[in-house]
């Protein structure tokens, strides 16, 4: 059996609570901890979970706990995995492990020397939709990739006041699609270059981001890809893919919540994609546990790791820099 | 050069003669009849036909004259058809060859000694789509056929004045449907079973017909088949096919002008078929005239035979005493 | 809290304990019960249920329990349903209650005298895409129904021994799309006409049932509908239905695994149905569940009484005679 | 009756030449011309035009023909639209007008003097899918537009030989994609950024060109767009177009030949695309000759104007800079 402390119960601390707890075979979460000790007590009811506290220390110290969540603020990610790797805990890290490059290396490096297991929260690449993609990409259905496109769209623009501290829009949200895109493409993204614009509200361009954006890439293997990113799709979350290669092209579609389609005056009327992440991520959420614990069980390397977590903060700065420079940027490990 | 006489100047005549003028190399059109005399003027007018008149003997009488194309009211069909054949011409005659199943004959017995071609006018053998299904299966793709099933609903009901003289739903309409199904099993339909209701008008009802369907059939071949016909579709011309078989199924959606989708609020919405026969139906017209000459040229088989078209009123009826008898009935040549 | 007895522990009562237990608030199974003392104790084991037993009236005596899940062999559903009825237990009823009227009957009566719950497991009621289709058709998307068009087709024949005792494709297989077509049509089915054809294994023939089938269907609001219906469909689990009306029509596809499609010199290739009725229907399994216990909690109306289970078994033996007798034939309740 | 001269009797003056004759009520071509007198000769037996000649002035010195159709080598197209020009000559002439921005300047500066008609052969703009998509937006369907991605690919890679003297990809094939987007969006690129890549074909990039390419768009309104595109698509002519805006998005698939697909064992399978552009564009080509005509009669702005022809040349040249120079290049007029 498997102990785990989940570090922080807010929205993805409790989804995580939740796919651990009765689902997982041999797993079990003994502690949760969260700043606001009301949150971890109400966690540890919701969940099962024996134990709650308002100190991350008291799970890193509970020599019983081998593994943690850490589903804290951005903050607080670098210090505790370090700390937590000190301990000798394997970890899951929310993503981003941090925002500074610095942090993240001291932290890898932590986790390095530690020997513990390190997985990043990439959850999208357990989603079913993109990991058939990677398959069929790995099996020679497209030969070798050339392109590489992903639509990437919010239902909603966030609270102003959320995208004045998220670190801007390619740091909170394209961060997914660049490393996405590593992972379906097998090869590290070299270069970057980003158009964007400010189309849906103009306080987030106040705040200095943008909330529309076109996302040009180049692939150390020599490929090129590109990501189109909005803050506002009317018609709900929009998460497509295409790769194309010289045998054709794989492509992931939007998932509905029904196959139904109504045909009437108006015409043929087929579905809105699911709503947003917690509908159409969940099947994702509950296999990216699934696997950490499996890879902590069979010493296995973990299916996202700190060098990806390091990789896709990488490419987000330098998105973000090509935006206020006007022009390509390369990215240097 | 074929010189061809075109009997009659109504809709589906002209329709004919602009498929036949200036788009088959080696066939032009010499004559066109019609009883009234300013519609075969028009005609001759709009598609550069140098000879027009009220009397199709003239057409007949013509040694010129080596094929006609009868598009005259269904109740001349077998009487033109047997003095055409008497007379030598190879014959395009529009569906239905009659009613009458003995005046069919007849027919089908004059056009035999006369030794000429004679094609009936069931042009959807002649679609895109409907002739791919058929290659697929006659390519072995589904394996062995066990189920047809045709969805065939027009987008209007006809005038109340067209209902009560058109022989009803199921010789007017349904004929077609009757035909593909056979073209696409390669075998005889041996018995029908009617279910009918009035849901769209009472006044079809009234004049004894209805307008909403379901019949089965049974193939010599053992394999089974549905019809579903609508006189009403609120979206438009509904003409779909399913074919199942021991290896899959071919299968034949609507055709639409363009392939835009629209994502919004209301959901992801693709365009209604194409509104009626002339849009859906166009190029397998063309096709008809093309083929039907080409058999002529090199003395081949025509592509939808005279007993093909009395097979077709053989289940037509069939399923109208099905419907009044409530019962199944075999069909016997 | 509802105490649940399960009784049968075979694939559909482990499908509904694993449903209960633990994802239904305020409801716990405390007894399972199997005739193979065995078959109980891994249950009890697999789904932390704290009692088992090879005797089933262990559970209806036990005062603690309020509710019963009936999943034993067919021959004994109406007597043990009508004994946990004289006990005072709501009852959930594997479908069918019985292969014979007058026992389904007396099962009804009982039930109604007792005053309990009686919940008949027709699960594809509870199916997110047929829910849907069902809630448009109400909300009068689609305006006055015309015709129902139900496809149901397993992806593989049963074993020829399964054939022999399962009351003949009618009562094992399409029982469920007669159910379906009530549900959906709002209107009892009073009147089925059956073609069939043995296709696929000569065996099922010669034990006297088909592999294949079109039924006819007349509803009493005067709308019309046809099932099809294969044993065996190379490509999948294939449940699609269609349902026509004055202003348009609803249509549910098959569900898939993910929306990946390929584009290769092959063709534009997507995937193909969920492999069977686990893979597609587990949604469907716990929302039933959910429902039932609902309905004890709110003492509602349950949403698949013991009356539709009698009258898909009528429609049932109705389709079975008509095949037999090669006419259509009328359900009388 | 408006009498034409064709002036190159390549495939696409052929095309033209096919349009226009029998098709275009009120116009017809008195004489085609083309450097290979046989050719000429060919052209006019083929389509019925009365004279030909290997002489392209005869037809700019004859007072009865109104309009000329340039389809001849690209190097001739700005000097024989200035003769045109002078000689009162209304004109469609293909695209590019020129390679060389001074001589479409200048050319663009005689048609205006003259007051002649100049319709430059952008076909795509009289695409039925296309179109509707143009419709839809300026009728408001998605709002304001945001972002606009082409997906442009050829079955397969030209030959080499060509390769070296089609002035590279983004003036031979990507120059329909930019004017599309200046078609769609309403407004001009105003910047261009090119990621290439060599990945089919090394012969191609060693001719210092690339065959796969991704370049992002600015527009003079804010909004962005990416049009990528492949010299060689496994699966046939890839054509599609998304628009996405406040309200929605816009999108046109492929075209197929049919709508049928096939369910097996292996998937459910749809066609590919049309093959290539002749297949692809067949009524676009009719539909801007019939417009052409239609401006000339009814004296209104042409569809496709030589300013649109200059831009379009003006993003080319733009992102063959940027391909060489690694960063974003102004568009500047």
């Amino acid at each position: 059996m498997i102990n785990v402390g989940v570090i922080g119960a807010g929205r993805i601390g409790r989804i995580h609570s939740k796919s651990i707890q009765g689902s997982i075979e041999g797993v079990q979460i003994k502690t949760v901890a969260d700043v606001f000790k009301d949150s971890a007590k109400k966690a540890s009811e919701e969940y099962n979970i024996p134990n709650y506290t308002d100190d991350y220390k008291e799970i890193l110290n509970d020599p019983e706990i081998d593994a943690v969540i850490i589903c804290s603020s951005t903050d607080t990610h670098s210090q505790i995995s370090i700390e937590a790797a000190e301990k000798g805990k394997h970890i899951f890290c929310e993503k981003p492990i941090d925002y500074d490059v610095e942090k993240i290396k001291k932290t890898l490096s932590a986790v390095k020397k530690a020997g513990v297991k390190y997985q990043v929260g990439f959850n999208r690449r357990f989603d079913h939709n993109f990991n058939k993609l990677r398959e069929l990409i790995q099996d020679g259905q497209i030969g070798d990739p050339h392109i590489i496109k992903i639509t990437s769209r919010d239902p909603q623009a966030p609270p102003i006041e959320y995208v004045k501290v998220s670190g801007g829009m390619f740091l909170d949200m394209t961060i997914h699609d660049f490393d996405m895109a590593t992972f379906l493409s097998g090869s590290k993204i070299t270069e970057v270059y980003t158009q964007g614009a400010c189309m849906i509200n103009p306080e987030i361009g106040k705040a200095g981001d943008v909330d529309t954006a076109i996302i040009s890439l180049k692939f150390e293997n020599g490929s090129i890809g590109v990501i189109d990113n909005s803050r506002e799709a009317s018609y709900g979350y929009d998460q497509r893919i295409e790769v194309f290669g010289s045998k054709g092209y794989v492509k992931a579609d939007n998932d509905t919540n029904t196959t139904v389609t109504i045909a009437s005056e108006d015409g043929i009327i087929a579905e809105k994609p699911k709503y947003f992440f917690l509908e159409r991520y969940m099947d994702s959420y509950i296999n990216e546990m699934t696997q950490f614990f499996n890879c902590i069980k069979e010493d296995k390397e973990v299916p996202a790791s700190g060098v990806d977590g390091l990789r896709a903060v990488l490419v987000g700065l330098a998105a973000t820099k090509s935006l206020k420079e006007g022009r390509p940027v390369k990215i240097e490990e």
